[in-house]
Protein backbone atom coordinates (compact mmCIF):
# COMPACT_ATOMS: atom_id res chain seq x y z
CA UNK A 1 0.00 0.00 0.00
CA UNK A 2 1.45 3.64 -1.01
CA UNK A 3 2.17 5.98 1.39
CA UNK A 4 -0.79 8.22 0.42
CA UNK A 5 -3.36 5.45 1.26
CA UNK A 6 -2.01 4.96 4.51
CA UNK A 7 -1.79 9.24 5.46
CA UNK A 8 -5.37 9.00 3.96
CA UNK A 9 -6.61 5.52 5.75
CA UNK A 10 -5.07 7.33 9.10
CA UNK A 11 -7.75 10.54 8.25
CA UNK A 12 -10.61 8.59 7.87
CA UNK A 13 -10.39 6.45 10.56
CA UNK A 14 -10.67 9.83 12.53
CA UNK A 15 -14.57 9.75 11.58
CA UNK A 16 -16.59 7.41 14.17
CA UNK A 17 -19.16 6.74 11.35
CA UNK A 18 -16.89 5.86 8.71
CA UNK A 19 -15.01 2.95 11.92
CA UNK A 20 -18.77 2.43 12.38
CA UNK A 21 -19.57 1.54 8.65
CA UNK A 22 -16.51 -0.64 8.41
CA UNK A 23 -15.50 1.73 5.62
CA UNK A 24 -11.54 0.56 4.09
CA UNK A 25 -10.02 2.48 1.62
CA UNK A 26 -7.90 -0.37 -1.03
CA UNK A 27 -6.68 2.15 -3.18
CA UNK A 28 -6.40 5.62 -4.37
CA UNK A 29 -4.47 8.30 -6.96
CA UNK A 30 -5.03 10.93 -8.92
CA UNK A 31 -7.72 9.42 -11.02
CA UNK A 32 -9.22 6.69 -9.02
CA UNK A 33 -10.06 5.09 -5.94
CA UNK A 34 -11.55 1.89 -4.68
CA UNK A 35 -12.91 0.59 -1.51
CA UNK A 36 -15.32 -1.71 -0.21
CA UNK A 37 -16.93 -2.64 3.69
CA UNK A 38 -18.57 -5.90 4.69
CA UNK A 39 -22.25 -6.94 3.34
CA UNK A 40 -23.74 -7.54 7.07
CA UNK A 41 -26.74 -7.42 8.82
CA UNK A 42 -26.14 -3.74 10.50
CA UNK A 43 -26.05 -1.73 7.43
CA UNK A 44 -28.98 -2.98 6.16
CA UNK A 45 -32.67 -1.51 5.98
CA UNK A 46 -35.69 -3.70 7.50
CA UNK A 47 -36.47 -5.38 4.33
CA UNK A 48 -32.54 -7.16 4.37
CA UNK A 49 -30.89 -5.55 1.96
CA UNK A 50 -28.28 -2.76 2.13
CA UNK A 51 -29.77 0.40 3.65
CA UNK A 52 -29.62 3.27 0.75
CA UNK A 53 -27.62 5.56 3.54
CA UNK A 54 -24.95 2.75 3.98
CA UNK A 55 -24.31 2.81 0.45
CA UNK A 56 -24.46 6.47 0.08
CA UNK A 57 -21.96 6.20 2.93
CA UNK A 58 -19.59 4.52 1.47
CA UNK A 59 -20.05 6.38 -2.14
CA UNK A 60 -19.46 9.58 -0.28
CA UNK A 61 -16.40 8.25 1.57
CA UNK A 62 -14.40 7.08 -1.30
CA UNK A 63 -15.59 9.53 -4.03
CA UNK A 64 -14.75 12.48 -1.55
CA UNK A 65 -11.18 10.93 -0.74
CA UNK A 66 -10.44 11.31 -4.15
CA UNK A 67 -11.71 14.72 -4.55
CA UNK A 68 -9.62 15.60 -1.66
CA UNK A 69 -6.44 14.33 -3.63
CA UNK A 70 -7.13 17.46 -6.12
CA UNK A 71 -5.13 19.16 -3.50
CA UNK A 72 -7.45 21.19 -1.27
CA UNK A 73 -10.52 20.26 1.24
CA UNK A 74 -13.59 19.83 -0.50
CA UNK A 75 -17.24 19.91 0.52
CA UNK A 76 -19.98 17.85 -0.68
CA UNK A 77 -22.34 20.01 -3.08
CA UNK A 78 -24.75 17.00 -3.99
CA UNK A 79 -24.47 13.16 -5.05
CA UNK A 80 -26.71 11.01 -6.42
CA UNK A 81 -27.62 7.17 -6.03
CA UNK A 82 -29.10 5.07 -9.21
CA UNK A 83 -30.32 1.46 -6.96
CA UNK A 84 -29.77 -1.05 -9.75
CA UNK A 85 -29.65 -3.86 -8.21
CA UNK A 86 -29.70 -5.57 -4.46
CA UNK A 87 -26.37 -6.72 -2.72
CA UNK A 88 -27.27 -11.03 -2.47
CA UNK A 89 -24.50 -13.50 -1.08
CA UNK A 90 -21.61 -10.87 -1.15
CA UNK A 91 -18.96 -10.90 1.51
CA UNK A 92 -18.37 -7.53 0.86
CA UNK A 93 -19.71 -4.30 -1.20
CA UNK A 94 -16.77 -2.47 -3.27
CA UNK A 95 -16.71 0.96 -4.50
CA UNK A 96 -14.93 1.95 -7.56
CA UNK A 97 -14.94 6.40 -7.88
CA UNK A 98 -13.67 7.41 -10.80
CA UNK A 99 -13.10 11.37 -11.62
CA UNK A 100 -14.85 12.67 -14.34
CA UNK A 101 -13.80 16.57 -13.63
CA UNK A 102 -10.68 18.25 -11.88
CA UNK A 103 -11.73 22.00 -11.92
CA UNK A 104 -10.66 25.11 -10.18
CA UNK A 105 -13.73 24.79 -8.47
CA UNK A 106 -15.82 21.92 -8.70
CA UNK A 107 -15.24 18.48 -9.09
CA UNK A 108 -17.36 15.76 -10.64
CA UNK A 109 -16.85 12.06 -9.83
CA UNK A 110 -18.95 8.83 -11.25
CA UNK A 111 -19.19 5.97 -8.75
CA UNK A 112 -20.00 2.28 -9.49
CA UNK A 113 -20.92 -0.05 -6.97
CA UNK A 114 -20.04 -3.75 -7.31
CA UNK A 115 -20.39 -7.07 -5.35
CA UNK A 116 -17.64 -9.83 -4.82
CA UNK A 117 -18.20 -11.43 -8.59
CA UNK A 118 -18.23 -7.33 -10.32
CA UNK A 119 -21.80 -7.50 -10.75
CA UNK A 120 -22.95 -3.68 -10.88
CA UNK A 121 -25.92 -2.61 -8.20
CA UNK A 122 -25.37 0.99 -7.89
CA UNK A 123 -24.03 4.10 -9.67
CA UNK A 124 -23.89 7.99 -8.94
CA UNK A 125 -22.24 10.81 -9.50
CA UNK A 126 -21.09 13.05 -6.79
CA UNK A 127 -19.83 17.27 -7.36
CA UNK A 128 -17.62 18.68 -4.60
CA UNK A 129 -16.68 22.23 -4.20
CA UNK A 130 -13.13 23.26 -3.36
CA UNK A 131 -12.15 24.64 0.40
CA UNK A 132 -9.43 25.44 2.50
CA UNK A 133 -11.85 23.88 5.66
CA UNK A 134 -9.42 22.71 8.36
CA UNK A 135 -9.70 19.37 9.76
CA UNK A 136 -11.21 19.38 12.92
CA UNK A 137 -8.97 18.43 15.48
CA UNK B 1 -49.43 8.85 18.38
CA UNK B 2 -51.42 7.59 16.09
CA UNK B 3 -51.61 3.10 15.78
CA UNK B 4 -50.23 3.73 12.29
CA UNK B 5 -47.04 5.88 13.33
CA UNK B 6 -46.66 2.87 16.27
CA UNK B 7 -47.03 0.53 13.88
CA UNK B 8 -44.09 1.37 11.15
CA UNK B 9 -41.80 2.56 14.11
CA UNK B 10 -41.90 -1.18 15.10
CA UNK B 11 -40.93 -2.01 11.59
CA UNK B 12 -37.86 0.84 11.63
CA UNK B 13 -36.90 -0.58 14.29
CA UNK B 14 -36.07 -4.24 13.18
CA UNK B 15 -33.18 -1.91 10.68
CA UNK B 16 -30.17 -2.53 13.08
CA UNK B 17 -28.94 0.36 11.05
CA UNK B 18 -31.85 2.65 11.27
CA UNK B 19 -31.39 1.81 15.58
CA UNK B 20 -27.70 2.61 15.17
CA UNK B 21 -28.61 6.06 13.72
CA UNK B 22 -31.48 6.64 16.11
CA UNK B 23 -33.71 7.76 13.47
CA UNK B 24 -37.15 8.38 14.87
CA UNK B 25 -40.44 8.60 12.89
CA UNK B 26 -42.17 11.56 14.59
CA UNK B 27 -45.26 11.57 12.33
CA UNK B 28 -46.52 10.00 8.80
CA UNK B 29 -49.93 10.38 7.05
CA UNK B 30 -50.63 9.50 3.55
CA UNK B 31 -49.21 13.18 1.62
CA UNK B 32 -46.24 13.95 4.44
CA UNK B 33 -43.31 11.96 7.19
CA UNK B 34 -41.34 13.54 9.76
CA UNK B 35 -38.50 12.37 11.54
CA UNK B 36 -35.34 13.10 13.37
CA UNK B 37 -32.14 12.18 14.26
CA UNK B 38 -29.35 13.46 17.04
CA UNK B 39 -26.79 15.71 15.54
CA UNK B 40 -23.89 13.65 17.32
CA UNK B 41 -20.07 12.67 17.19
CA UNK B 42 -21.10 9.32 16.14
CA UNK B 43 -22.66 10.14 12.72
CA UNK B 44 -20.08 12.96 11.43
CA UNK B 45 -17.35 13.01 8.67
CA UNK B 46 -13.88 13.60 9.46
CA UNK B 47 -14.30 17.49 9.26
CA UNK B 48 -16.73 17.23 12.03
CA UNK B 49 -20.28 17.95 10.44
CA UNK B 50 -22.78 14.93 9.71
CA UNK B 51 -21.70 12.73 7.13
CA UNK B 52 -23.61 12.64 3.98
CA UNK B 53 -24.45 9.38 4.37
CA UNK B 54 -26.15 9.74 8.05
CA UNK B 55 -28.25 12.78 6.17
CA UNK B 56 -29.35 10.09 3.35
CA UNK B 57 -30.11 7.36 5.62
CA UNK B 58 -32.45 9.74 7.50
CA UNK B 59 -34.01 10.88 4.18
CA UNK B 60 -34.11 8.01 2.63
CA UNK B 61 -35.80 6.42 5.98
CA UNK B 62 -38.30 9.10 6.14
CA UNK B 63 -39.29 9.37 2.35
CA UNK B 64 -39.42 5.94 2.28
CA UNK B 65 -41.74 5.24 5.02
CA UNK B 66 -43.90 7.54 3.33
CA UNK B 67 -43.79 6.36 0.29
CA UNK B 68 -44.94 3.07 1.84
CA UNK B 69 -47.72 4.30 3.12
CA UNK B 70 -49.31 4.14 -0.71
CA UNK B 71 -50.55 0.87 0.19
CA UNK B 72 -47.10 -1.58 -1.58
CA UNK B 73 -43.96 -2.02 -0.17
CA UNK B 74 -41.59 -0.13 -2.34
CA UNK B 75 -38.21 -0.39 -3.05
CA UNK B 76 -35.10 3.17 -3.78
CA UNK B 77 -34.93 3.85 -7.36
CA UNK B 78 -32.68 6.73 -6.97
CA UNK B 79 -32.47 9.75 -4.55
CA UNK B 80 -30.66 12.49 -4.33
CA UNK B 81 -29.31 15.35 -2.12
CA UNK B 82 -28.08 18.66 -2.17
CA UNK B 83 -25.99 19.75 0.61
CA UNK B 84 -26.84 23.43 0.96
CA UNK B 85 -25.41 24.22 4.49
CA UNK B 86 -23.77 22.43 7.40
CA UNK B 87 -25.35 21.35 10.81
CA UNK B 88 -23.84 23.38 14.19
CA UNK B 89 -24.93 23.74 17.07
CA UNK B 90 -28.81 21.85 16.44
CA UNK B 91 -29.70 18.58 19.03
CA UNK B 92 -30.93 17.33 16.61
CA UNK B 93 -31.48 17.14 12.67
CA UNK B 94 -34.86 17.33 11.05
CA UNK B 95 -36.22 15.50 7.78
CA UNK B 96 -39.92 16.62 5.96
CA UNK B 97 -41.11 14.07 3.45
CA UNK B 98 -43.55 15.38 1.27
CA UNK B 99 -45.49 13.17 -1.30
CA UNK B 100 -45.01 15.15 -4.98
CA UNK B 101 -46.33 11.80 -7.03
CA UNK B 102 -48.10 8.69 -6.32
CA UNK B 103 -48.22 6.65 -9.65
CA UNK B 104 -49.47 3.37 -10.24
CA UNK B 105 -45.74 2.01 -10.27
CA UNK B 106 -43.65 4.91 -9.28
CA UNK B 107 -43.58 7.62 -5.79
CA UNK B 108 -41.94 10.68 -5.97
CA UNK B 109 -41.13 11.94 -2.37
CA UNK B 110 -39.72 15.39 -1.78
CA UNK B 111 -37.19 16.04 1.37
CA UNK B 112 -36.15 19.00 3.55
CA UNK B 113 -33.09 18.68 6.19
CA UNK B 114 -33.01 21.33 8.89
CA UNK B 115 -32.01 21.86 12.27
CA UNK B 116 -33.39 23.02 15.47
CA UNK B 117 -34.14 26.18 14.40
CA UNK B 118 -35.79 25.39 11.42
CA UNK B 119 -32.90 26.31 9.20
CA UNK B 120 -32.71 24.19 5.65
CA UNK B 121 -30.10 22.13 5.62
CA UNK B 122 -30.42 19.74 2.63
CA UNK B 123 -32.95 19.37 0.20
CA UNK B 124 -33.39 16.13 -2.11
CA UNK B 125 -35.89 13.73 -4.52
CA UNK B 126 -36.19 10.55 -4.30
CA UNK B 127 -38.32 8.07 -6.60
CA UNK B 128 -39.65 4.97 -5.22
CA UNK B 129 -41.17 1.48 -7.40
CA UNK B 130 -44.22 -0.46 -5.64
CA UNK B 131 -43.62 -4.14 -5.54
CA UNK B 132 -44.62 -6.57 -2.88
CA UNK B 133 -41.07 -7.70 -1.66
CA UNK B 134 -42.26 -9.33 1.64
CA UNK B 135 -40.83 -7.96 4.65
CA UNK B 136 -37.40 -9.87 5.74
CA UNK B 137 -38.16 -12.19 9.44
CA UNK C 1 -44.05 44.14 -15.62
CA UNK C 2 -41.29 45.89 -13.04
CA UNK C 3 -38.12 47.22 -15.22
CA UNK C 4 -36.18 44.33 -13.74
CA UNK C 5 -38.18 42.24 -15.74
CA UNK C 6 -38.29 44.20 -18.52
CA UNK C 7 -34.39 43.93 -19.14
CA UNK C 8 -33.99 40.19 -18.05
CA UNK C 9 -37.06 39.46 -20.69
CA UNK C 10 -34.40 41.67 -23.70
CA UNK C 11 -31.39 39.23 -22.92
CA UNK C 12 -33.40 36.34 -22.84
CA UNK C 13 -34.49 37.53 -26.37
CA UNK C 14 -30.77 37.26 -27.16
CA UNK C 15 -30.61 33.73 -27.32
CA UNK C 16 -32.39 32.21 -30.68
CA UNK C 17 -32.97 28.90 -28.64
CA UNK C 18 -35.26 30.70 -26.13
CA UNK C 19 -37.12 32.46 -28.72
CA UNK C 20 -37.76 28.77 -30.91
CA UNK C 21 -39.19 27.75 -27.53
CA UNK C 22 -41.33 30.90 -27.33
CA UNK C 23 -39.97 30.95 -23.72
CA UNK C 24 -41.79 33.85 -21.79
CA UNK C 25 -40.80 35.23 -18.26
CA UNK C 26 -43.78 36.23 -16.43
CA UNK C 27 -42.07 37.87 -13.02
CA UNK C 28 -39.28 37.73 -11.60
CA UNK C 29 -37.28 38.84 -7.95
CA UNK C 30 -34.65 38.04 -5.18
CA UNK C 31 -36.52 34.57 -4.01
CA UNK C 32 -38.96 33.23 -7.20
CA UNK C 33 -39.09 33.74 -11.02
CA UNK C 34 -41.98 32.33 -13.40
CA UNK C 35 -42.33 31.71 -16.57
CA UNK C 36 -43.92 29.96 -19.58
CA UNK C 37 -43.88 27.79 -22.79
CA UNK C 38 -47.10 27.21 -25.18
CA UNK C 39 -47.53 23.41 -24.82
CA UNK C 40 -47.23 22.81 -29.02
CA UNK C 41 -46.83 20.39 -31.13
CA UNK C 42 -42.97 21.77 -32.49
CA UNK C 43 -41.65 20.73 -28.72
CA UNK C 44 -42.86 17.31 -28.46
CA UNK C 45 -41.32 14.19 -28.65
CA UNK C 46 -42.24 11.37 -31.27
CA UNK C 47 -45.09 10.18 -28.85
CA UNK C 48 -47.01 13.56 -28.39
CA UNK C 49 -45.91 14.39 -25.54
CA UNK C 50 -43.66 17.49 -24.52
CA UNK C 51 -40.21 16.42 -25.28
CA UNK C 52 -37.90 16.55 -22.13
CA UNK C 53 -35.62 18.56 -23.63
CA UNK C 54 -37.93 21.07 -24.40
CA UNK C 55 -38.94 21.03 -20.50
CA UNK C 56 -35.76 21.06 -19.07
CA UNK C 57 -34.49 24.23 -21.69
CA UNK C 58 -37.81 25.85 -19.90
CA UNK C 59 -36.48 25.03 -16.57
CA UNK C 60 -33.14 25.65 -16.65
CA UNK C 61 -34.21 29.07 -18.21
CA UNK C 62 -36.45 30.90 -15.52
CA UNK C 63 -33.96 29.47 -12.62
CA UNK C 64 -31.14 30.60 -14.61
CA UNK C 65 -32.46 33.63 -14.23
CA UNK C 66 -33.81 33.26 -10.91
CA UNK C 67 -29.77 32.63 -10.08
CA UNK C 68 -28.60 35.35 -11.81
CA UNK C 69 -30.69 37.90 -10.13
CA UNK C 70 -28.11 37.09 -7.38
CA UNK C 71 -26.05 39.53 -8.39
CA UNK C 72 -23.69 37.88 -10.35
CA UNK C 73 -23.33 35.90 -13.96
CA UNK C 74 -23.67 32.15 -13.56
CA UNK C 75 -23.10 28.71 -14.95
CA UNK C 76 -25.43 25.80 -14.38
CA UNK C 77 -23.46 23.22 -12.30
CA UNK C 78 -26.06 20.44 -12.81
CA UNK C 79 -29.80 19.96 -13.05
CA UNK C 80 -32.21 17.15 -12.72
CA UNK C 81 -36.10 16.82 -13.92
CA UNK C 82 -38.65 14.47 -12.47
CA UNK C 83 -40.83 13.66 -15.07
CA UNK C 84 -44.25 12.75 -12.98
CA UNK C 85 -46.97 13.57 -15.35
CA UNK C 86 -47.86 14.54 -19.37
CA UNK C 87 -49.12 17.13 -20.30
CA UNK C 88 -52.46 17.19 -21.79
CA UNK C 89 -54.92 19.39 -23.25
CA UNK C 90 -53.16 22.68 -21.58
CA UNK C 91 -52.52 25.77 -23.36
CA UNK C 92 -49.26 26.51 -21.63
CA UNK C 93 -46.72 24.89 -20.01
CA UNK C 94 -45.51 27.14 -16.64
CA UNK C 95 -42.35 27.11 -14.73
CA UNK C 96 -41.85 28.00 -11.22
CA UNK C 97 -38.34 28.71 -9.76
CA UNK C 98 -37.80 29.25 -5.75
CA UNK C 99 -34.28 29.83 -4.38
CA UNK C 100 -33.08 27.33 -1.77
CA UNK C 101 -29.46 28.32 -1.20
CA UNK C 102 -27.75 31.57 -2.18
CA UNK C 103 -24.45 30.87 -1.18
CA UNK C 104 -20.98 32.63 -1.85
CA UNK C 105 -20.34 30.43 -4.83
CA UNK C 106 -23.33 28.61 -4.65
CA UNK C 107 -26.96 28.60 -6.11
CA UNK C 108 -29.63 26.18 -5.87
CA UNK C 109 -33.23 26.67 -7.31
CA UNK C 110 -36.25 24.24 -7.04
CA UNK C 111 -38.26 24.30 -10.22
CA UNK C 112 -42.04 23.13 -10.61
CA UNK C 113 -43.62 22.70 -13.73
CA UNK C 114 -47.64 23.26 -14.00
CA UNK C 115 -49.89 22.41 -16.54
CA UNK C 116 -53.10 25.54 -17.12
CA UNK C 117 -55.28 24.04 -13.95
CA UNK C 118 -51.92 23.73 -11.27
CA UNK C 119 -51.25 20.12 -11.92
CA UNK C 120 -47.69 19.18 -11.21
CA UNK C 121 -46.49 17.66 -13.88
CA UNK C 122 -42.18 17.63 -13.44
CA UNK C 123 -40.04 18.76 -10.81
CA UNK C 124 -36.30 19.18 -10.22
CA UNK C 125 -33.46 21.16 -8.79
CA UNK C 126 -30.84 23.06 -10.85
CA UNK C 127 -27.58 24.18 -8.94
CA UNK C 128 -25.40 27.41 -10.42
CA UNK C 129 -21.98 28.61 -9.83
CA UNK C 130 -21.24 32.16 -9.40
CA UNK C 131 -19.12 33.87 -12.34
CA UNK C 132 -17.64 36.80 -13.99
CA UNK C 133 -19.14 35.27 -17.22
CA UNK C 134 -19.22 38.82 -19.69
CA UNK C 135 -22.40 38.49 -22.05
CA UNK C 136 -21.66 37.78 -25.51
CA UNK C 137 -21.98 40.27 -27.66
CA UNK D 1 -26.07 1.75 -41.31
CA UNK D 2 -28.13 -0.70 -39.97
CA UNK D 3 -31.70 -1.36 -40.94
CA UNK D 4 -32.68 -1.47 -36.95
CA UNK D 5 -30.73 2.53 -36.92
CA UNK D 6 -32.44 3.66 -40.54
CA UNK D 7 -35.80 2.56 -38.81
CA UNK D 8 -35.60 4.32 -35.45
CA UNK D 9 -34.11 7.41 -37.55
CA UNK D 10 -37.68 7.58 -39.24
CA UNK D 11 -39.26 7.66 -35.72
CA UNK D 12 -36.97 10.16 -34.18
CA UNK D 13 -37.67 12.23 -37.41
CA UNK D 14 -41.51 12.26 -36.48
CA UNK D 15 -40.79 14.92 -34.00
CA UNK D 16 -40.41 18.81 -35.16
CA UNK D 17 -38.05 19.31 -32.28
CA UNK D 18 -35.93 16.58 -32.67
CA UNK D 19 -36.07 17.74 -36.38
CA UNK D 20 -35.61 21.42 -35.19
CA UNK D 21 -32.63 20.20 -33.12
CA UNK D 22 -31.05 18.30 -36.09
CA UNK D 23 -30.42 15.25 -34.03
CA UNK D 24 -28.40 12.63 -35.79
CA UNK D 25 -28.66 8.69 -34.76
CA UNK D 26 -25.26 7.57 -35.90
CA UNK D 27 -25.69 4.10 -34.17
CA UNK D 28 -27.62 1.88 -31.80
CA UNK D 29 -27.71 -1.41 -30.45
CA UNK D 30 -28.88 -3.58 -27.57
CA UNK D 31 -26.34 -2.06 -25.43
CA UNK D 32 -24.87 1.60 -26.54
CA UNK D 33 -26.36 4.44 -28.72
CA UNK D 34 -24.72 7.46 -30.13
CA UNK D 35 -25.82 10.49 -32.08
CA UNK D 36 -24.66 13.78 -32.14
CA UNK D 37 -26.08 17.63 -33.16
CA UNK D 38 -24.38 20.70 -34.97
CA UNK D 39 -23.04 23.23 -32.58
CA UNK D 40 -24.76 25.82 -33.81
CA UNK D 41 -25.83 29.68 -32.78
CA UNK D 42 -29.65 28.20 -32.62
CA UNK D 43 -29.11 25.79 -30.19
CA UNK D 44 -27.09 28.51 -27.68
CA UNK D 45 -28.09 30.30 -24.72
CA UNK D 46 -27.49 33.96 -24.40
CA UNK D 47 -23.86 33.91 -23.57
CA UNK D 48 -22.77 31.60 -26.21
CA UNK D 49 -22.59 28.23 -25.16
CA UNK D 50 -24.82 25.48 -25.98
CA UNK D 51 -28.10 26.05 -23.99
CA UNK D 52 -28.53 23.42 -21.17
CA UNK D 53 -32.06 22.22 -22.71
CA UNK D 54 -30.66 22.00 -25.98
CA UNK D 55 -27.86 19.55 -24.67
CA UNK D 56 -30.39 17.50 -22.20
CA UNK D 57 -32.78 17.01 -25.20
CA UNK D 58 -29.78 15.67 -27.09
CA UNK D 59 -29.07 13.55 -24.25
CA UNK D 60 -33.16 12.22 -23.96
CA UNK D 61 -33.07 11.60 -27.59
CA UNK D 62 -30.01 8.71 -27.48
CA UNK D 63 -30.59 7.50 -24.30
CA UNK D 64 -34.06 6.85 -24.80
CA UNK D 65 -33.60 5.68 -28.33
CA UNK D 66 -31.10 2.68 -26.28
CA UNK D 67 -33.86 2.45 -23.79
CA UNK D 68 -36.61 1.57 -26.58
CA UNK D 69 -34.44 -1.28 -28.00
CA UNK D 70 -35.12 -3.13 -25.04
CA UNK D 71 -38.20 -3.86 -26.50
CA UNK D 72 -41.06 -2.14 -25.43
CA UNK D 73 -42.10 1.99 -25.79
CA UNK D 74 -40.49 3.45 -22.19
CA UNK D 75 -41.26 6.97 -20.50
CA UNK D 76 -38.77 9.43 -18.82
CA UNK D 77 -38.91 9.03 -15.15
CA UNK D 78 -35.78 11.10 -14.41
CA UNK D 79 -32.74 12.44 -16.05
CA UNK D 80 -29.91 14.71 -14.56
CA UNK D 81 -27.00 15.85 -16.54
CA UNK D 82 -24.05 17.90 -14.91
CA UNK D 83 -22.01 20.53 -17.16
CA UNK D 84 -18.60 19.72 -16.94
CA UNK D 85 -17.03 22.25 -19.31
CA UNK D 86 -18.82 24.25 -22.02
CA UNK D 87 -18.35 23.46 -25.81
CA UNK D 88 -16.20 25.78 -27.84
CA UNK D 89 -14.73 25.61 -31.69
CA UNK D 90 -16.86 22.13 -32.29
CA UNK D 91 -18.17 21.56 -35.57
CA UNK D 92 -20.62 19.27 -33.56
CA UNK D 93 -21.91 17.95 -29.99
CA UNK D 94 -21.70 13.86 -29.75
CA UNK D 95 -23.63 11.92 -27.11
CA UNK D 96 -22.50 8.46 -26.05
CA UNK D 97 -25.56 6.43 -24.51
CA UNK D 98 -24.63 3.29 -22.49
CA UNK D 99 -26.87 0.71 -20.76
CA UNK D 100 -26.61 0.19 -17.07
CA UNK D 101 -29.65 -1.08 -15.93
CA UNK D 102 -32.64 -3.25 -18.30
CA UNK D 103 -34.75 -4.78 -15.66
CA UNK D 104 -38.40 -5.98 -16.01
CA UNK D 105 -39.47 -2.16 -15.44
CA UNK D 106 -37.05 -0.04 -15.38
CA UNK D 107 -34.04 0.83 -17.72
CA UNK D 108 -30.71 3.04 -16.26
CA UNK D 109 -28.57 4.60 -19.30
CA UNK D 110 -25.40 6.89 -19.02
CA UNK D 111 -24.62 9.14 -21.35
CA UNK D 112 -21.50 11.27 -21.82
CA UNK D 113 -21.30 14.25 -24.27
CA UNK D 114 -18.02 15.22 -25.92
CA UNK D 115 -16.65 17.76 -28.82
CA UNK D 116 -15.27 16.86 -32.22
CA UNK D 117 -11.94 15.87 -30.04
CA UNK D 118 -13.38 13.99 -27.73
CA UNK D 119 -13.03 16.42 -24.69
CA UNK D 120 -15.86 15.45 -22.24
CA UNK D 121 -18.49 17.97 -21.79
CA UNK D 122 -21.02 16.71 -19.77
CA UNK D 123 -22.53 13.46 -17.86
CA UNK D 124 -25.24 12.26 -16.72
CA UNK D 125 -27.75 9.18 -15.98
CA UNK D 126 -31.57 8.52 -17.46
CA UNK D 127 -34.14 6.11 -15.82
CA UNK D 128 -36.79 5.17 -18.05
CA UNK D 129 -39.97 2.92 -17.93
CA UNK D 130 -41.18 0.63 -19.92
CA UNK D 131 -45.03 0.85 -20.69
CA UNK D 132 -47.03 0.00 -24.04
CA UNK D 133 -47.68 4.06 -24.69
CA UNK D 134 -48.93 3.63 -28.33
CA UNK D 135 -47.05 5.58 -31.26
CA UNK D 136 -48.64 9.31 -32.42
CA UNK D 137 -50.54 9.03 -35.45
Amino acid sequence: MSDITESVRALLDKSPFIRFLGIELLSVDQKQARGRMLFAEQYQNPYGSMHGGSLYALADTIAGTLANMCGNAVTTVDGTLHFLAPALHSEYIYCDATLRKSGSHLITVDVNITDDQGKLLDCGCFTYYRTEMVLAE
